[in-house]
């Protein structure tokens, strides 16, 4: 089976998404006067007073009347200019309506940002039905029903809650795309400031009734902001996993998935949630590994994973990946229980140790001060000890950078030790400026630490807080391998795709 | 076999630690006058400046001279006292002969901190057994060598890293034993300061030549401070294992072991690092299960175990224990996706989610507000979405907290909805204080939300920062439960300490 045949004719509708991520001019239909925490509310407001678009926001009340000043409109008619984007904030019946209305006025782009749709029922779903044939019809793209829509600074934010309640990411090179509104919200934006991982865009599709990951994966692969692609999702309808698959292998981007609702006992939680059939788990994991798409399996995972290839998009020199298959990692440590832990953990992640011949121990010897020489291990991990100085960590780094035998480099910097001052961060740096070697630290996110943590990253080497963030960051280094390795190979893996094929088709 | 016979003759040596982690004097041997990093000025400037002991410390130094205007010592008999406590900070050789220095002398206790011991292979094995020698004949306790020590506030800090390099965790009723100083330092240290954890007194046994876990596990049981006692163990000696498991039974408080070296890989970092015999993990696991005690599998688990159990010892009313046995949860989200992401952690911990019958649902559908009964859901978990007020929130758990049915409530309080306030955790807390039913929540620790937070921590209840975090909380509870009725059933399980035993004597 070759790709052309095996995906012919899905009836995919492509959607043209600029219009809703970058629009110049928006209307939000449910703007409410008397309460200032309503949804259209509180999106009206924010793109009014926070975005680019400015007074270029319109508000619809069918009783009219003025918002903080500003002119509510009762009708779409009434609008002075035919707007981008429509982001519609009322419940299903009269959703329904403004759906029909904003076609009609020729709007490029929808959210639904309400609930009670499919998610609650059959009512809803009739509801939802409606909706999704005149947006196919009239190609018109539209995210959502509930859900919060698109966050993408400066242009466009409709998540309904206050700017002042959420925590938002720096800008960067991360995308997201989220089933659910709370966890783009809280385990990404959340996680994402607190690991210094920044984002371009993100969007939270909740029912996907119109446009879904399929889109989102081609629109981001198109964007040149964009070098991660992350997606929270709690299932696949039919054959958008398949077409999913396809098309990813158009990208050259890093594909982060995270799955939801993988479990037995949560598959009603997914039901009622995003009305998403919460796809059979162990085998899109085949299928997405086939296809060089990274899914970890846990939410510290997700975040370590893409902080790794957000890292390395922006490191120079470009680390060449199709060598550094096997995951043979060296570690060097002060503190020797880090060394035992961060072994456990290789274990856990399939990585090995380096084995270092008696010549190479030798050679180490020669490279550090003489209490180490007397009390530190060169076996691997490599302890120092926390008699070790910032010089000692450094030779050690410039003799093991030059070994190929391994292919990445675990610096364990617990800063404690009295002669490790917070200069070893920028003298790291230099030294793997000079090396495409895979390289990632373990530095506690302390305040007083800073220093290190920033030279480090500065320089696009990924740092962890925790010796397990750190040991998932090399995992992910070597799935990223084993990812471009399987693409280069360049073949369509008929058996995986004829299986995933079949099981679609039974749902 | 009964425990008299199985335990009748261990050559378990008993000794008195209190002189060490109450000293009134203390010697530290090994004070240089040229480096103000060495471990012995380190030591010997903080208990004189920052410690109780003030001008009790004293400093020895072969050459004498006087260090920041205090006076060195040329050696112990010049001392203007018998100090409590001795810390040797210099080489093997020269520890060999300060141990004896102080035995002659009558020293209480002696703690040394140097490394080159059994760690380092023969020479350093037989200097440590001749040490160790010495003090089983005395009957004097000595701790380490290859540690960091004791940190026991406000009495003694033997840590030789400058202060102001830690993390220190606040005053608390946990108390820690690690085979490894940065371990301590950094995997508890740290992270008790960032989960708000805090300790009664911490100590790093390293190479645990004389005094070790099962000295350690007797002294925190007598210790008033102290409700939880945790270990970072990387292996048990011979007999050791036996004799702790044994002394377990004697305890009412929460025992807690997290072990490093697990796999076969990490064996020799264990062996380069303490000396310690990284014991069958499989074997250990049974066998502390069955004696009740505590083995979480990840740093991240240790944590939140640890955590959960030093609230439980204090919340008040107290949780009936021997009632929780299946660790059937109940579920409140205001986010779908953190629900569905439970619903897969609760799977992955074996706790299972409770089923409300229809009634139940109708009942609950009457709590809250009108949005909500048209798009919330209400199976478990209950999904009170965005637009959950606090009094909905209150409203259910008001409900819940009465249904027998439920073992462990999960409240998943993400803070952003527009009409969740700072005061919820006030509210939680008010209703929990009229029920024992075991509770826990989700808030993510953001400084803007640190009141709902700590209003529910100033009650006890504990609050985990991820989903994740939470619901290992849950599983705290489930097996602090199974744990204590193991031990009410007052029986010795013979043929687990009977294939413990056999395991041992092999070694």
């Amino acid at each position: 089976m070759n790709i052309k045949t095996a995906f012919a004719d899905t009836g995919f509708i492509e959607y043209n998404l600029e219009p809703i991520f970058k629009p110049e001019s928006m209307v939000v239909i449910g703007v409410s006067q008397k309460n200032y925490l309503s949804p259209g509310t509180t999106i009206f407001l924010k793109n009014l007073f926070e975005m680019k678009l400015g007074k270029r926001t319109y508000g619809i009340n069918p009783r009219g009347g003025t918002l903080e000043t500003y002119k509510l409109y009762k009708d779409l008619r009434s609008l002075p200019e035919t707007p981008d984007v429509g982001v519609i904030a009322i419940p299903p019946k009269g959703a329904l309506d403004a759906v029909k209305n904003c076609i009609n006025l020729g709007i490029k782009g929808m959210i639904i940002i309400s609930g009670g749709f499919a998610e609650t029922g059959r009512q809803g779903q009739q509801i939802q039905d409606n909706i999704v044939k005149m947006c196919e019809d009239a190609r018109i793209p539209l995210i959502g029903p509930n859900c919060v829509g698109i966050y993408h600074p400066p242009y466009i934010d409709t998540l309904f809650l206050p700017t002042e309640k959420l925590v938002l990411p720096e800008k960067g090179n991360v995308s997201i795309v989220s089933q659910s509104g709370g966890v783009l919200l809280d385990q990404f934006f959340l996680s994402f400031r607190e690991r210094h991982i920044g984002i371009s865009s993100a969007v939270s599709i909740g029912n996907k009734a119109v446009v879904n990951e399929v889109h989102m994966l081609e629109y981001f692969t198109e964007d040149e902001e964009t070098q991660v692609i992350s997606f929270y999702i709690e299932g696949f309808k039919k054959l958008e996993g398949r077409e999913f698959l396809h098309r990813s292998r158009r990208t050259q981007k890093d594909i982060v998935i995270y799955q939801g609702g993988k479990s037995e006992v949560a598959r009603s939680a997914v039901e009622s949630h995003t009305a998403s059939l919460s796809s059979n788990f162990n085998i899109s994991s085949a299928a997405f590994k086939q296809y060089g798409i990274i899914q970890p399996q846990t939410e510290e995972e997700v975040l370590n994973y893409i902080k790794t290839y957000s890292e390395l998009a922006r490191r120079r020199p470009k680390a060449n990946f199709t060598e550094y298959l096997q995951g043979k990692v060296a570690i060097v440590t002060v503190s020797g229980g880090h060394g035992v832990v961060c072994m456990d953990l290789l274990n856990k992640y399939y990585l090995s140790p380096v084995e270092f011949t008696n010549k190479e121990k030798q050679t180490m010897k020669k490279l550090i001060n003489p209490t180490i020489k007397r009390i530190g291990s060169f076996n691997n991990p490599i302890d120092l000890t926390g008699a070790a100085t910032d010089a000692d960590i450094i030779n050690i780094l410039k003799y093991l950078i030059e070994l190929e035998k391994i292919d990445i480099i675990m610096l364990i910097v617990v800063p404690y030790p009295p002669a490790i001052t917070v200069q070893i961060g920028r003298r790291i740096s230099l030294v793997a400026r000079h090396h495409n070697k895979p390289l990632v630290c373990f530095v506690p996110y302390i305040e007083k630490y800073n220093l290190i943590r920033e030279s480090l990253e500065l320089n696009h080497i990924p740092v962890g807080h925790t010796v397990s963030e750190t040991v998932q960051m090399a995992a992910a280094i070597r799935d990223k391998s084993r990812a471009v390795l399987r693409l280069s190979a360049n073949k369509i893996p008929d058996d995986m795709l004829a299986y995933y094929e079949s099981i679609q088709e039974e749902r």
